[in-house]
Parts: structure tokens; sequence; C-alpha cells
């Protein structure tokens, strides 16, 4: 796991914190710090000998920044990615800002040919089981057929992630009756009932604020980047002032990142030491399920329409939806990037890999 | 307190439970109950004959019904308008439809002359104290002219209502960075930031999810009515999952609607008779606070503009943003009603009325 050493508000000292209680959590766990040498030995000083033996270090020096510009190509987040991508990672963990680590990844990794936006998914704890909720911030003004995009993804992840077998997907509104809700979500309910989902997921139709914490009507519930990113900052609000969520089983304090061609997790910019070990932990549990590929396998198997690009549809909007977080995306093919340029061809390459064999636990972290 | 029998999805039954429970609860609660005469009566039978002598029928026998169309005339929400209209209440409860009562109470009381959209008004509990959170479900698409006059209402609420001496308004967003946002937030935000709030009230910038659970940073938090009933009913979900919020003041799970000529509490459909009953003791505290008149009195002293109206500016969008829940609602005065037309003039006139001396529990419900 790629750990941004700069990344967050209140780096490096709780992601230093952060990485240690991973590699401690997790025996077989290797972490790649990447971030300044001193901040790097600062984690390595406090493990064991046989701890330190998987630990590997990048020396970078810049942090992508407070601001949600395009990261600089020196930065701990798109050293991070070019890590993955040259082979020395699987999967990259950032606390930084957002817009950087989505930028970086679709940078570095490229987006998935049929998936224009993509999305943040949080998982939250519920009574029933978890609740998969998309997208978090990666696309505040989505048109409708990126929210219908994004159930397709959203119904994936929770069957390769959380082993869920016939996810329930909701679109989140108002109310529960056809019609309830702003006109996006008008416009955007009919779209997911004709919309094909994986496997054996259906759509549930509209559905409330109740259920993205209860669990009880909807496996995954769908919504914009913007609703979506205040709601998990209030849910998570509200289980720290009640003492905690009902279930011990991933607090919602971290997101995968679906969409671009490798595994990333993005946690908060006011993370705490726990949560970026969490986000350590999401970002090896989903590869060791092999989550990124095959939930892009599943994706790939619902094609978004006739060859036309819905996303594109109504296009006066398009400069304003092309921004994620303020960060313009560029919408072509990954650039080449002078750092990764003559690695080897990354198995992320945006087509179904082929895998060697191996068991979970070799292939993992 | 008018109280609507048969608003909500278990009504009369959840309805009645809660009026027992407020009529035990306070013994200075007078109630009008607003139904069928027999329903009206499994809450009489219930109660003491000491209790009884509190207790007022007003014998009407159609519900609003569970669409969003304009109520009948003959509905229990119309007449427990006309109730308070002609002075038999102080102010009105339902748990029906939101629309309906939304509609309902504009159309009987009228609208402040210079608030276009009424706002919901919720407030969460959080250590620090009350946090104030609207529009919960008013106004799906507000402009930023009618956030900026939200974050006025929601000022002089929390100063009357809360007695919070120096309200902090935040407008919630995904950041707290200036810029953060969708385009009508970060349109809005320099605009309320110009814009004069009641009081010692100020203006605080962008807030997060974090800080409608937590309180922190602001006493009131503006959205959207979209964001706000979502986001509501997920923390309300949360607190439920988790055992309860932190502290006693107040579940939130009823709101007051401030921008008409009346006490209107609504509480939501899925209400629990602890809810209905809380839902009264708001009415009746808001009352004794005499709080929707002084909110009014504060609202007036600060103009909304240049004598435009701000909340027309952009008209492209206007036949949208006036409909409320899917409900028309008409901007005119309020039209003559038959059941009220030879009332006398009611106490919410839409000026500072007069007030008699007494004192709080004689001017009690």
């Amino acid at each position: 796991m790629a750990v941004d050493l700069l990344g967050g508000d209140d780096a490096p000292a709780v992601v230093v914190d952060g990485a240690l209680r991973a590699v401690r959590a997790d025996p077989d766990l290797h972490l790649l710090l990447v971030g300044p040498t001193e901040v790097a030995a600062g984690i390595v000083d406090a493990l064991t000998p046989a701890q330190r033996t998987r630990i590997t270090i990048r020396a970078t020096r810049t942090a992508a920044g407070p601001t949600e510009h395009a990261p600089r190509a020196d930065s701990t987040v798109r050293a991070a990615v070019s890590a993955v991508r040259d082979g020395a990672a699987d999967a990259l963990v950032s606390a930084g800002s957002t817009g950087a680590t989505v930028s970086a990844a679709a940078l570095g990794f490229g987006r998935w040919p049929d998936v224009r936006r993509p999305a943040l998914v949080a998982t939250l704890p519920a009574v029933s089981g978890p609740v998969v909720l998309l997208d978090v911030g990666g696309s505040l003004e989505p048109r409708p057929a990126t929210l219908a995009r994004h159930a397709v993804l959203g119904a994936a992840y929770a069957a390769v992630a959380h082993a869920v077998a016939a996810p329930r997907v909701g679109l989140l509104s108002v109310g529960t009756e056809a019609g309830k809700g702003d006109r996006p979500r008008r416009t955007a309910d009919p779209l997911l009932a004709a919309t094909a989902l994986p496997g054996d997921a259906r759509y549930v139709g509209l559905v409330e604020g109740y259920d993205v914490t209860s669990g009880i009507r909807a496996d995954v519930v769908v919504t914009d980047g913007f609703t979506g990113n205040i709601l998990l900052k209030a849910i998570e609000g509200a289980y720290a002032m009640a003492g905690g969520p009902p279930t011990s089983g991933g607090a919602p304090r971290a997101a995968a990142l679906l969409g671009v061609a490798g595994t990333v997790v993005v946690c908060h910019g006011a993370a705490t030491p726990d949560d970026v070990a969490s986000g350590i932990a999401l970002a090896a549990h989903l590869w060791r399920r092999r989550a990124t590929d095959q939930v892009r396998e599943q994706v790939a198997l619902v094609p978004a329409g006739d060859g036309t690009d819905p996303e594109r549809e109504d296009a006066p909007t398009r400069s304003a939806a092309d921004r994620v977080h303020g960060v313009a995306v560029d919408s072509g093919p990954a650039p080449a990037d002078p750092a990764v340029q003559n690695a080897p061809v990354a198995r992320h390459a945006g087509h179904p890999p082929a895998y060697p064999g191996g068991t979970e636990a070799e292939v993992g972290t």
C-alpha cells in the first residue's frame, strides 16, 4: 500500500500514527511510504525489526498542497500514483485534498473508458448490513446519466467489496413516491429504472435519508457528490456525538475511488490516526478481493448505452460537471507522465487483466 | 394548539397517542382536536375529568390525503389553519404531507411580504448547544437570494426560539474554504457575506456536514430543502441507530414553518407518538415565546434589498422554485377563504401586533 505521508490537514503526524497502527494490526501488510525520508524514519524507528521488513520508502518532499489545483508532478500523491503504476505498490491511500487525489489518479491511471465521472464510494454501517453511498464528493453536480452510471458502479462495488448477493439500489430523495425531489432526481428516477445493473442488482426507486443509516430499503444509495459529502460528514459527526455507530463493521471515514484504473482510497482531510489506519485496511481489503478490477469487469458488461456518451447529453453544463471539486478533469486518455512513461505496463490498463495464481494472502499487500 | 388528527402515515393512531402524551406532560396545554369526532373521543375517554377541560373538538372528516396537491378546503389541515385564524387556537401541528401543510398555511395565513419562500426549520441537539438547520424541505431548489433570506430567518429563529445571543450563521457546503461547493453555493457565499443579519448575528462562511451535528462552528446552518431534508432524516436515523442524540434537548423530529403569518409545526409523516408530542410541545414553546411574531419583527427590520424582489432575479427557473414539494404556492395575498372570511382579524396579520399583558402561562396554549 502506497501511503501519501503529506496528505491531510494534520499531516504528517496523523498519517505517521495511522501507518504505525496499520502495520501493527495486519502482519501481512506492506507499506510504501511516500514522503520526506525523515518523516518515514519516524515510522521505521517505532517498529520492531520484523515489522521494518514490511516498509519501503520513496523519498518525496512536496505536498500536493491545500488547494485543489491539479497536483504538481513532484508531489507525494503523484509519486504514490506512479508507484502503483510502476508496480512498486498495489494501491494508494491519501488523506490529502480529494480533488488533488482524484486528479492525480485520473491522470496517472486513466479513467475507465465507459465511466466519465469517477465516484467516491463510502460504506456506512447499518444494522442490516453495510450501505454503500456514492458519490461522496467526486462529482458535485452530476447529470442524471452520471447518477445512472454511478448506480452501476455502486451495485458492482456492493457485490464485490461487501459480498452483497443481490444489491438493492436506491436514488436518494426527499420521499419515496415517484415524482418526489428536485428536477435532477425527477429526471434520474425513470432513467435509473431503465438502466441495466450488473448481476442480480435491482433498482428499488427513491429512498430517503433514513435509508442511508438503516439499510432497510437499499444496499446502495446513489446521490450527487455535494449531498453525499455533506451527508457522510454529518452522519460521521452524529455517530461521534452519540458514541459510535451501531456496528463495528467499518466506520465511514474512508472512501474508495471507482472509475480509474487503479485502487485508490481517500481519507478525508480531518482524518484521525484511526481513520488513516482504516483507510489503509480498506485499500488492502479491496486489493485482496481484486475489487477494483472485478468492479471494472462487471461495469464493462453493462454498457453505458448505444455508443453515444449518455453522460454528455446535456452539453450546456458540461464544463461545470467536468470539474471535480473545482479541479478540471481531463477527459481524454491519460497523458504521458514522465515519471511512469517507461515503467512496465500497469496491471490496471483499463481491460480485465489476467491474474496469476496465488492465495489471497500472497496477493495481499 | 390545533392538532391535525388525520395527518401522518399512521394517523390517527399515532396522533391520538401523541396528543395524549402532550396533554399529560404539560398541565397548561389546551388542545383543539381537528378530525373525526370518534377519533377525538378516543383521546377524551383516556383522560381524567380535569384533563378533559383542556380539550376542544372541531369535527372534520377529510384528510388532506397522501398526495401533495393543494389540500381540500374541507381537510383537517385547512380546518386547523382556519381555527388559528379565527382565534380558536394559537398554533397548529400536523404530521401530514409537508407540501399540504405549507400550502394550507400559506393560503390561510398569507406569507410575510418580504419572504417569498417559507422555510421549514429544524433544531438539532449538539454538545455546544442547539443547531438550527434550514430549509429542511420547504424549498427544494432555492435561488441564492432565497438562501440569503433564509439565513435571516434562521438567525432570528435561533435568537428568539433558542436564546442564542449572537447567532453564527454558516452556509452548508463540501468544505470551508471560499469557492468550495456547487454553483449555487459559490454564488450564495458572497451574497450571504453581504447580507445584513438581524441583531448580533454574523455570517461565518461555508461550513461542512460535521458542523450540523457538532455545533462548534455555527449555530445556524443554511442549505436547500433537498439537502436539508435528506440530512435531517439521516441524522435522525444515525441517532436512532446509535441509541440517541448526545443531549436530551429536543430531538430533531419536528420543524417550525417560518415565513407565514401563523405558528405552524410540521412533524414528519413517519412520526412516532413521542414525535407528535414533542411537535405539540414545540408549538407551545414557540407560542409562549411569541417566536413567530418576534422572528417576523426581526426579519422586517432587515429588508430584503433595494425594493426589488431579489428572490425573483433569475426568472428562468422561477416556476420550479415557486413549487413547494411539488405544490404550486400562490405568491399573491392570501385568497379569501370562506371559512375564515368573516372571522375576526387574525393576530397574525403580517405586522407586529400589540400584545396584551399576561404571564407566559396565561398566554400559553
